[in-house]
C-alpha cells in the first residue's frame, strides 16, 4: 500500500501541495501526519495537521469550502504528497482568495497582488 | 521589497512549491534559506538548500536541467513560496521523470506511474 514516509521527518509532518484539479492553480500548502492522511483516504475529503492550533483540521470546516480529494501523488523521496482537489467554494485561502499564493514579486521586489477575492472572510469566519 | 519570512520556521529553511509555467504541472517540492532565496533574484534561475547535503544547491548543475525563474509568489503566510518556472530539458526529477509526482496513489493504495521518463540518470548523473 503507497503511503507517505512519515518517519522522514523529525515531527512527523509531511508538507502537501494541494492543486485545483480543473485549474492546475497552486491553493496551498499544508501538513499532514499518519491521522490525518488516513481520515482524508477514508472521508475522500482532505483533512491536514495545523501546526498553529496543533490539532486535525478538516479543511473548510468552519468556511464549508471543502477539498474534494480527486487524485493524490506522492513524490519519488515519499515525502511529499500532492492533493488534486475539487475546491468546493472555489477558495482555498482564509483571506477569502481563490488561491494562498494570490502575492506576486513585482518589478523591484514590489508586491502585486493578484486574483480577486471570491468571499469575505469577515462573513464566513463569524466569531 | 517582498520577502519571504524565513523566521517563521526554527531552522531558517522555507518550501517552496516549483510549478511548470506553461503546463502547470507541479514539477517538486524543495527548500531555500535567506541564501538561496537571493543568489535565486539575482541570477533568476532556482537555487534551494538541499536538505541531505546541507548545502546550497543549483538545481540542474549536474544536469544541465536547470530551471528559470518565470514568476515567483509567496503565499498569505509569506512561510511558503511558488516559483513558476520555465524547465530546461523538460524534466525535473533526478529520476528522469518531468515531475516529482510520477506515483498516483491507485484504487486501494496500488502504485500507478504516470508520466514517462525524459532522460536516463545513468548517462546524465555520471559518477
Amino acid at each position: 500500500m503507497l503511503k507517505p514516509d512519515f518517519a522522514k521527518s523529525a515531527d512527523g509532518l509531511i508538507p502537501v501541495v494541494v492543486q485545483d484539479y480543473k485549474s492546475g492553480d497552486v491553493l496551498m500548502l499544508a501538513y499532514i501526519n499518519k491521522q490525518a492522511w488516513d481520515i482524508t483516504l477514508d472521508t475522500q475529503y482532505a483533512t491536514y495537521w495545523s501546526r498553529s492550533r496543533n490539532q486535525l483540521w478538516k479543511k473548510g470546516e468552519s468556511s464549508g469550502n471543502l477539498q474534494r480529494i480527486i487524485d493524490i501523488y506522492l513524490d519519488c523521496d515519499r515525502d511529499t504528497v500532492l492533493f488534486k482537489v475539487d475546491q468546493i467554494g472555489g477558495a482555498a485561502c482564509h483571506t477569502g482568495y481563490k488561491s494562498c499564493f494570490f502575492t506576486k514579486l513585482g518589478v523591484d521586489g514590489v508586491e502585486v497582488i493578484e486574483g480577486q477575492k471570491m468571499f469575505d472572510p469577515d462573513k464566513v469566519y463569524k466569531k
